[in-house]
């Protein structure tokens, strides 16, 4: 039976997947794409989408960059809190934040679906109409995928993007880089604190923070401008910038200093949160900004060309202990407890 | 802390996920990943593998093709039935048999894991081996990945290969092709069965059977031998023959007859699943052989060239039903209730 005859008198809004089974579900959610592609100017359409074993296109780039992020419901969102529309549009946007990161743009996305039996048809549509929103936004094409039976609902997706040639890496720190990040920090962890908080009322500010929570904006651009205009070295924020930056330190050998002072604290964020706003900037994560080092000429030549301002926020010091440090105006060390976000423990 | 200090004297054979953290089972996981390459010529190196927020490779094939496959624990696997080497392999097999199916090789794979907390250390590490095992046979490598908290364990790889030039699709099937498959069939379904049945007896037929479907053997040089001859139409089978020549039909728009007489049904299958063994064979899944269709002469002139031999089970007919029907040696029609495998339902 083809789609359409489904779509029509007969469609049911408490239909579960276990109604219209695997199958079903998948000549759905591909109609969905190609409605989406033939209404949109695809950048580069692949030789074989949805449908065949593989996907297949071809390639014109000499580098390109291969990545992967997974959601999982309970530990990366809670259905009640987020909408299936945010969840869609997040599960893509966080593997774009890591093309970013590089530098790159993206090219082709694989969706991995898990899913319980039980769970309603519409609310698959509805993810989808978020993912690809967010797709057709940022210029990536879906090309196919897997579906599968699953007690605890997940998505997975895998991207294939290219760069022009170098990428920004996180081993690229060096002495006496400086180092800076793309925007304000600290709203999308105190986002989720809004949203798990019975408490809170509905004000502009509260969706705001809410919003950047659910329904982040991968820096492409900004990872382009970067990569085009002489930076060597970033990455995503992701598990908070003090561990991220750690990261970054680790692979490049070297340590770092912050400035506690400059750090942009997301001003609606600081306003709700006045005693907690360091904690939450330094160490809350998902942000989805970049930070990125580069020497003083090469962060001067960047100001104007970026779309928000670019905010120095510390520099890259010496040290094989790849220790990231809080200092206060006068050089004097801080201590801020935010230790990120590690899974499992 | 380095790796080296954890796999030293202080390893705990009941130590769980939990105890050690993400970012160190990350590192366990890496030092594996790159002890092996190390101890293998791999085919073209990654210029950026794990530890980065992307995979960096530089292409060099025009055609590149691009595919993912899940399993979930108690839908794909169950531990307890199959080990975590097992699940490994498998995980990546499956993966390789659908670039198998399109005549490709692959390049390069990203490894998701949804793991519970209270999972043991052991058992991941013993999962990689098997997945490392498989990687090493046919030459992918594992360039990065993620690892995620999940309240059931879950595994999804995405890989990206490439091809000569064409590939082998699923659209390319003719009126008065013949249909021919690469090896014997309903081995992994009967291999299913008895491992779910706690009477059958250790013999050397019920391990080969369970061998089979616990770690599939992707057909990676057939396909790139089919290509390289004259097929143009092919697809691996994994949901069963009858259900998978389905596919093949409506991506075609033609229908297809096969012969029963003609089958190659597994001989230790059919030994032990004597009245069974037709149905196994047709609609039991997993066996990860490929069905190709082509016209006489060019499976004439694949003889020989195959690792095994090849069998014509029938020919493609006119037909925009897209019906798979089974017949005797007389042309006459037989049942056999085999639908193979639907998700959800």
């Amino acid at each position: 039976m083809g789609l359409s005859g489904c779509l029509g008198t007969s469609y049911n809004v408490t239909m579960d997947l276990r109604t219209i089974g695997e199958f079903e579900l998948i000549k759905r959610l591909a109609k969905k794409v190609s409605d989406r592609e033939s209404q949109t100017s695809i950048f580069r359409p692949a030789v074989i989408g949805i449908g065949d074993d593989t996907a297949v296109f071809h390639s014109v780039e000499r580098t390109q960059i291969f990545t992967t992020d997974t959601m999982v419901d309970g530990v990366h969102y809670q259905i009640g809190l987020s909408s299936w529309w945010d969840v869609g549009w997040k599960s893509l946007a966080v593997n774009l934040s890591d093309i970013a990161a590089m530098g790159g743009y993206p090219l082709y996305a694989l969706v991995t679906l898990g899913l319980p039996a039980e769970l309603q048809v519409r609310d698959v549509e509805t993810l989808y109409d978020g993912l690809l929103d967010c797709s057709v936004e940022f210029g990536c094409s879906v090309v196919g995928g897997d579906i599968v039976l699953s007690p605890v609902s997940f998505i997975t997706i895998a991207i294939i993007g290219a760069t022009s040639g170098p990428v920004l890496a996180r081993s690229m720190a060096h002495f006496g880089d400086q180092i800076a990040v793309t925007g304000n920090l600290g709203a999308s962890s105190a986002g989720l604190i809004l949203l798990r908080d019975p408490q809170a009322l509905n004000t502009p500010e509260v969706k705001f923070l809410r919003s950047v929570h659910c329904s982040p904006q991968p820096r492409l651009l900004d990872g382009q401008i970067l990569l085009a205009n002489g930076v060597g070295c970033a990455m995503d924020i992701s598990d908070g910038l003090i561990k991220d930056l750690g990261k970054i330190c680790e692979a490049s050998n070297v340590s770092a200093r912050l400035w506690a002072e400059s750090l942009p604290i997301d001003p609606v964020m600081r306003m709700m949160f006045p005693s907690e706003c360091i904690e939450i900037a330094l160490g809350g994560g998902e942000d989805y900004e970049l930070v990125f080092t580069a020497p003083h000429a090469v962060i001067q030549g960047l100001q104007g060309k970026l779309p928000r301002e670019v905010v120095v926020v510390g520099e890259i010091t010496h040290g094989p202990s790849h220790d990231v440090t809080l200092v206060d105006r006068g050089g004097r060390p801080l201590h801020v407890d935010s230790t990120g976000w590690d899974h499992f423990q």
